[in-house]
């Protein structure tokens, strides 16, 4: 195997990245508190972006999105606690001082720094603090956990990966990246941010498409409310301090840092599902034998999203009915008559007919820390995969109270 | 105002029409138990039904639908309980069983009866227990308040209303209805069954095309968890024992006739909402200014099923950054600088610019048993309202046990 997870490994895995946190009081005080941050890569690199599908687009994600139409960057800005979405003029303004300040402090043009935001929509930047804030953070190459925490709202633990890829020729890249959640999640996309880096050189139109594939497959397939945040942004910086033989699309080792690339995503991706608001379990449903990929992601979202297959995955209820109610309504095509269900290896219903149900091993099935749904359609041959959470109490507990 | 609410009104108000039900052990045994009802016309019927738009479809939704075919009718038989969904061949079977049993009862051919389930899915129905029971159910023609708490399964009140209608020359016509939620309730349409009767004169094309519009303006419009069933079903007789002149498309009382019978199911989707599973409050949410009604009824419905939208009303948070959060992710057209947002009359957001926030005042709108949030897109001039309800704890509570 090429890909080797880097023990400990974060955003600063790869080389020539540095980053940093601190508190200006976005957040509540907690026990070790920051909501600022600063990623930064000692060289220019080569930058790409995926951004909310929602039409109300938070001022950072117009930035970067503006900021991106070259295919460079060098640092971003994070800062949780506020969205600054549905801020209007104001909020652009702010977005844009924040680009500016950090330039001045790192040396670079505004136009090669990105930011983003994540907390509660409607509110202003205290944009004096962020600059201050900006000017303490302290860049380090092993400040990558540090920023993994400075960007979490409600995810109740940090979410970070790298992994060491060997392209062959004896060279080794490696991809780092960090992801917050944990409610508004949905395709397309989630209110999620996830910033990656790596070393590797890389040709800007094919780190962009590598990108969106990993996307669709990893954070398009996640889901915790059914809510698609205005601030969504996954964003990754390549700097090319591995000095690898430039990959490009049919080159050598293209295909490898695909799949790790996918891979880092994915394991991002999972993690936010495990830890949607008020999770305890992750719901893993793969819909086989579809007619084709999209519709096989369709009908995977349509189940991992249902308010009821939640519920009842959480009080471990095996009222499978729901599953295939969630299928029905998801609108892919499907003949009741073909499909069967498994919950694992256990099959509720064949063909369409229900199967006496063991009730205790469904339920010890439910009770996993991790449950398996898997649907066969017998149509065609594609098949997809979702990531969704079960339905607590909690959830309501925490949003019905998310900013008193 | 010709269109006057009956007290006490129920199903069995309009002239000819009887009902009754008994308990056949389907249901838990609660206070009061019945689970098979069955409604009756001493005079046969002009029918028309909407029936969900789930992929799945239950073995008594085909079985309304092949009966409809001839647009005539004159009994129902429903069972709460058991879904009679995702049963195969054998539900087929049961469903056919269940309307001869009561066309033999009731001396009709079984093309005249229609059956109706709502309950688990995935689970045959007690055949012989359905077939004893229709032989016991006692028909009244004040049966309908019965025949309501029949089809209940987990609302907390029966749903029923009549209204009288007068259609000019001195010509009065009445419409009854009931219906059920309260969990699975979303557009297109909601674990919903709604029986509605009407002692007009009617043609069937006529009947057809006002019971398709009133259930666009109402059932179409309400959501508790965005999870549609494989059961809706929202059926009409008409028995003509008013003797008024046959209303037909353009007849002087058709204009009269589709809005009573508007208000009767805006009346019965309203208490759905309300009564949402663990509801405890009414959203009403209006969008006006769209540039099509297909795009106001999204956005409106958006706005009121969203997860982060409810729970924020049930724990009165004015978190109104989550409402255009998602009218975003709706896909309709809009414009963010254009868009102003109110929660009854307080403005929270003018031309996309927050204003500041008077929480106290906020907070007081959000108490409400009944929360208004309106929407001005200021693009077009279509408008439309959805009704959802909060989110509670009790929502998952209800979910997480519903088999067990």
């Amino acid at each position: 195997m090429s890909i080797k997870v880097a023990p400990e490994g974060t955003i600063t895995s790869p080389k020539g990245f540095l980053a940093g946190a601190t508190y200006i009081g976005l957040k509540k005080l907690g026990d070790e508190p920051l909501d600022l941050g600063i990623l930064y890569s000692e060289a220019p690199c080569i930058a790409a972006g995926v951004f909310t599908a929602n039409k109300v687009k938070a001022a950072p994600v117009l930035l970067c999105q503006r900021n991106l139409k070259g295919n460079n960057a060098q640092a971003i800005v994070i800062n949780s606690g506020c969205a600054n979405a549905c801020t209007g003029e104001q909020g652009m303004k702010h977005a844009e001082q924040t680009a500016v300040q950090a330039a001045k402090k790192l040396g670079l043009s505004p136009q090669l720094v990105l930011v983003a935001s994540t907390g509660v929509i409607g509110k202003q930047l205290p944009i004096k603090q962020v600059r201050d804030g900006i000017k303490k953070v302290k860049l380090s190459p092993d400040g990558g956990h540090t920023l993994a925490k400075a960007i979490m709202t409600t995810d109740t633990f940090p979410k970070e990966i790298a992994v060491h890829v060997k392209l062959g020729n004896g060279e080794q890249i490696t991809i780092g990246g960090i992801a917050k959640g944990a409610g508004m999640i949905h395709p397309n996309m989630a209110t999620l941010l996830c910033f990656l880096t790596t070393d590797a050189a890389i040709s800007p139109v094919f780190l962009k498409k590598a990108l969106k594939n990993a996307v669709d497959a990893s954070f398009n397939m996640i889901t915790v409310d059914g809510d698609t945040s205005t601030n969504d942004s996954a964003i990754i910086l390549a700097n090319g301090l591995a000095k690898n033989k430039l990959i490009n699309s049919g080159s050598p080792g293209a295909e490898r840092f695909e799949q790790a690339l996918r891979e880092v995503c994915l394991y991002l991706a999972k993690s936010i599902a495990r830890d949607g608001e008020g999770a305890t379990k992750l719901i893993q449903v793969t819909v086989e034998g579809a007619l084709t990929l999209a519709q096989a992601r369709s009908g995977a979202r349509a189940i991992a999203g249902s308010s009821l297959v939640k519920s009842a995955v959480h009080g471990s209820d095996p009222n499978w009915g729901r599953i295939i109610a969630a299928l029905g309504r998801s609108g892919i095509e499907m003949q009741e008559t073909r499909v069967d269900l498994y919950l694992d290896n256990l099959c509720m219903m064949k063909a369409g007919q229900p199967l006496p149900l063991d009730k205790k091993k469904a339920k010890s099935i439910l009770d996993r820390a991790g449950v398996p749904i898997r649907v066969c359609l017998n149509l065609g041959s594609a098949s997809a995969t979702a990531w969704g959470c079960d339905l607590s109490e909690e959830y309501v507990a925490i949003n019905s109270e998310y900013t008193t």
